[in-house]
């Protein structure tokens, strides 16, 4: 589950003994390959955070969890995952999307740090999907958001619902029928098709911009294995990558052989470009003056409308990248 | 702890399993000889729950306690315990109120539960007293408000508080001191002393009204030995009844005895009688129709600004008490 949390998982810790806990879980993290960001819960602006990461794990009691999330939570399918771990790491506890993901990843916590997930729903309580979930793990937008409650409606019951038009190698729960039509409600991938009296919800499969940090010393082959690597991850195809965006204009190569689109960005961009979700800057960008390489590359080639799915991760000491989605034409 | 939740324990359960693990609770917690009452979330005010009750138990998963909390929770010091256990009762989990006995009540309940109770504040962070919470244990209303802040702010930073005038057998904090006047700070009982250059928060102790229930066979010796037991419990002295009130007028003779008022009630009374705070009437009750009688009884005897401390509590198979506090002249 933990690696599948693309958006990051965001540590926010408070007192002193809770940081000192925090960096520990964050240093365990790493062997996920995902992207883990650290911040003293006096410093990090919650409200962006519970937008910008998949999950959120807050090092602290319970009680200054609870009154915390109490000021940011919405609702079931809008939360992230909620996490909390006491400083001592005896406990891992799912507190919200125990049935979206929090329960495994805190299963997933618990072993690598050793303690004891504490999992407080009834067993027979799956996860249940979401229109909206399944259009984030088919990484496509919804066309007609009218008929989402429709379908939920039926997944919660756990009666069929068609998933048609699905191009990636992707797991789903039982009362989910992969390329079918054999349902009365159908989310559907396929622009070309009609479904005669079905309640339907449409995706717009998205376009990836992948955006690619690098140090002078530029890794051409490094990078095209990393790309691979994050698509396989992210479990799209090559058809599916719309540009490359890079600083180095080497990376221009890896674009050509795969014919797509380059965007070559400048460092005056860079540093113009605003986005709250993008990752706190590492010290060594701080030092060269850079608010930050992949992900704002990504975004800037995704245009206005782009969204962060995958943060900045290390593919290499020389290398990282991003991934953002947009809508192609 | 327990034992010490004068105002109740409210459960809430959500599901069916929930509501059986929930029976289960309450039939655990008879021997604290506390006032418990279940309710079916779908059926309970929990707005009416959060304020006249000591402490509740959700009896569910984690994330469901966690977004009904949120919806009432107002601040550290306003809220009662909140205690979150899962439907199959493995885990007993502090959620608010850790420092001010939440910690406390899930290690009594996951004795007796057999069960794991979950505490997540650090060790070190022991129950600080409030001057609100001195004031209750005291059964003393507050007369001057406005030094509650600063009297407060002393005792969070463990600083020295001389509480002066105490009556009653308690046990304190080791940075209280017990009738001195050697501290800067001073919650004090005492109304005929000056204290110069001091800060003072003066308490009122408040009298007591007590309500007693019988079956027609009334058996005075037994609701004697009651009435002692319940003071016992309170910390009280005989001088703090101000009023002893039920529908028995055999009950008269342990007001003259102890020479307090007595005030016989109705059933009309009773029936048009209504505080938010009262214990649902047992099935019993229903079938003889009256809504209640220990309570309301202390209650309309106390007066308008009566506050329901002790719920009622059977004293014997016939008999049952409770207690409440009103200002005395």
């Amino acid at each position: 589950m933990i690696e599948n949390l693309w958006r990051g998982i965001a540590i926010i810790s408070a007192s002193e003994d809770g940081f000192k806990a925090g960096e520990i879980v964050k240093e365990k993290l790493k062997r996920f390959e995902i992207p883990v960001v650290h911040f003293k819960y006096k410093d990090a602006d919650i409200e962006t955070v519970w937008r910008c990461y998949d999950a959120i794990i807050f090092v602290m009691a319970l009680e200054g969890a609870t009154r915390i999330i109490c000021k940011y939570a919405k609702s079931k399918t809008k939360d992230p995952a909620i996490i909390c771990i006491d400083d001592k790491i005896n406990y891992v506890i799912p507190l919200l999307g125990g049935h979206w993901g929090a329960n495994d990843i805190a299963r997933d916590l618990s072993v690598i740090l050793n303690s004891t997930p504490i999992i407080t729903t009834a067993a027979e309580l799956k996860g249940k999907l979401s229109a909206e979930k399944i259009a984030n793990i088919l990484v496509a937008k919804i066309l007609n958001p009218e008929n989402i409650v429709k379908i939920n409606a039926v997944l919660l019951r756990d009666e069929y619902v068609c998933v048609d038009g699905v191009d990636i190698n992707v797991t789903f729960p039982e009362n989910i029928r992969i390329n079918s039509e054999e349902c009365n409600y159908i989310v559907s991938l396929r622009n070309d098709k009609e479904y005669k009296d079905k309640i339907v919800v449409w995706l717009k499969p998205l376009k990836i911009s992948i955006g690619v940090g690098s140090k002078k010393d530029v890794k051409i082959d490094e990078i095209r294995d990393g790309i691979y690597k994050v698509l396989e991850r992210l479990n799209l195809k090559r058809e599916r990558i719309g540009i490359i965006a890079s600083i180095r204009e080497e990376v221009k190569k890896i674009a050509d052989e795969i014919n797509v689109k380059f965007r070559l960005v400048n460092e005056e961009e860079i540093n113009n470009f605003t986005n709250p979700c993008l990752t706190p800057p590492s010290k060594t960008l701080i030092e060269v003056g850079l608010k930050g390489v992949a992900e704002i590359s990504a975004l800037i080639a995704g245009g206005i409308n782009s969204k962060l799915i995958l943060r900045k991760i290390a593919i290499s000491r020389n290398s990282t990248i991003a991934v953002a989605t947009y809508e192609g034409e």
